[in-house]
């Protein structure tokens, strides 16, 4: 009934989960039972707690992936007539403005190589620049990369101009500090399969209460509308159409023993022992970081690539996942990567294994130049 | 760790799945590791066996509740310019119009009481008056009362004149025949939380093909795109987006025991005899069916609320929740009745059980007059 075959997933997400958050989805709730509501009413509170937000706050939970709540933010939170400025450093920066093109809202883009995080100046001159400009759409952590992205700088050029900030915080809410009395935001949207460390399958948007209350009809879509979301919670503690009552119910736990943990600060620390023991096994091995570890979020780090003639990621992969592990490919389109995350309920005994394991594969395969080749274009 | 305190849910879902179908929930699967992938395959192969639609149609499976689902069928069918007919005798019907409205697609409804299913002559004369209609949207089984509408009539109204029929299945499919090779239609969707007997969590659309093919551009979200979605999917075999890993693993195994309990016809046999127990003892109890039993389908019943003026619902569901089972209130404007599921895995012993539950609450509240009070409007 356990299952101790399980690999150690060390991506981005889904995540390996704790035994107690897993178990939490061996019961049934029906999703307008009191039992149910008042789970929802906790969970709703404590993704709130995380960025001290209650008193300026709402919590909005979707239904779907991250990516939904992404759509629904933008949807919801810039009018028909918005313009949304998105300084763009890798793929889910790029899924932002992929978005904004299929709702029909304008859209401008600061373009930045993958390797540099996004300067908050530039922000801010855009902003002068261009008055039409309402809303700047900022991913904090970029998965594509592992890059951190300086939100509370960029938040005190946005408010400081009047403008709505729109954070994509999926893979850093609950993992790194978001103070929403010292970093102004709007919206933030995350997930409940990060670092959380519940299962994929809902997605939250914390939104400003007084901006949420002016965005009614904005929305392009029903099941995406956070406005209606949130009114129709507020009337009657209900979801609007079925929750996915399962994986609410192992966020709730998750979200626990995240309390239990120390919250925030001690879920920061034990992923950058993870991070920092991960780059250590496999600097030593060999692998040479994408990043600059200044810029580098402990949340998921990409490598380079191997330049030994002999390696193949997918031969690589599979055999570090008979060992137990699973690995992430790359998603950068000019430079060969691989990415491990650090995410999870794991800690540093874990990744210090799976850098063995790593090593142990690289031998295998006879891999012996772990540097990469000369930067392909 | 197992929860047999559970209530039995006897709602239109979230349902009581089986034991065997939670546990699947206790692994964690990467979204791109093979493992899922094969998983997931078989998962979209068992969907379209459901409906014997394997030749000619395929399955696309759509994070989200199973609403989602129906907003990304009608968003993606749907072309800008295209005009639905909807007819309309119960709150998934008007929830069908009222998306339209939001995706500025235009819509025409036939308006039916609540107890009167949809006629197929009815849409047939309305698709030879107006030669703009491109679609028909159909809820197949009306949640709100339980009414089955006649899906196969109205397929054939809809094939014979050229246009595209969208169903929504999402309370009958698995439970009730749908045979794509007689039944023509262009798209329906369901959800794993219904008759399939998994959680909720994600929906899925079953689309013709030859039509899916021509729909790209169509849908007014990144998400809620099935085209992309689809053709995605048959790129690689992974989600486009983070899929719902363990409520798919349960869907899984909950599709496996659907196959071993004899499919369809089995799962539809079974819940008929649930039924048939459910209205047997609520009727001797003295309850009266809202709708005439050859309307009714074998999914949820709707019963007027006791005429008695000791009957307050909130009370009725408190006490009966109480001896361990969980009854859903009505959705009519203009009557009062409360609802009763017969689906989920559940056999008619449960409903006997679940009657005698009834059955001492009712003496308990000392409400004598179970008819209902004269029709109020």
């Amino acid at each position: 009934m356990t299952a101790p075959q399980d690999p150690i997933l060390l991506t981005p997400g889904p995540l390996t989960t704790s035994r107690r958050t897993k178990e939490a989805m061996l019961s049934d709730y029906g999703s307008r039972d009191m039992r149910f509501i008042e789970m929802n009413r906790r969970v709703r509170a404590m993704l709130l707690d995380v960025a001290h937000a209650r008193d300026t706050h709402v919590a909005v939970p979707l239904q779907g992936s991250g990516t939904f709540a992404v759509e629904a933010m933008l949807g919801t939170l810039v009018p028909r007539d918005g313009h949304v400025l998105v300084p763009a450093n890798g793929a889910y920066c790029q899924r932002i403005a992929r978005i904004l093109g299929v709702l029909g809202r304008r859209a401008t883009r600061i373009d930045y190589p993958e390797e540099q995080p996004v300067r908050a100046e530039d922000v801010a001159r855009a902003l002068e620049r261009e008055p039409s400009i309402s809303h700047v759409a900022l991913v904090h952590c970029e998965t594509s990369t592992g890059m951190l992205n300086p939100l509370a700088e960029v938040a005190g050029a946005v408010a400081a101009r009047g403008r709505g900030l729109l954070v994509d915080a999926m893979s850093s809410f609950g993992a790194l500090e978001i103070d929403a009395p010292r970093v102004p935001f709007d919206a933030l949207v995350a997930a409940s399969g990060k670092c959380l460390e519940g299962p994929p399958g809902m997605g939250f948007a914390l939104v400003r209460r007084g901006v949420l209350e002016r965005c009614a009809g904005n929305a392009h879509s029903l099941v995406l509308d956070l406005h209606d979301q949130w009114t129709s919670m507020e009337k009657n503690a209900q979801w609007r159409f079925t929750p996915p009552t399962h994986v609410l119910a192992a966020l709730h736990a998750a979200l626990e023993q995240f309390a239990a943990e120390g919250g925030q600060p001690a879920r920061g620390a034990r992923y950058r022992r993870n991070c920092e023991a991960l780059v250590a096994g496999m600097t030593r091995l060999g692998f040479r970081l994408f990043l600059e570890p200044r810029h580098q979020a402990p949340i998921i780090v990409t490598f380079h690539a191997p330049g030994d003639p002999g390696y193949r990621f997918q031969e690589f992969y599979d055999r570090v996942r008979e060992r137990g592990y699973v690995l992430y490919p790359g998603k950068l389109t000019q430079v060969d990567t691989l990415r491990v995350g650090c995410i999870g309920h794991v800690d540093e005994r874990t990744m210090q294994a799976a850098v063995q394991a790593i090593g142990e594969t690289v031998r295998e395969m006879g891999i012996t130049r772990l540097a990469p080749e000369k930067a392909a274009a």
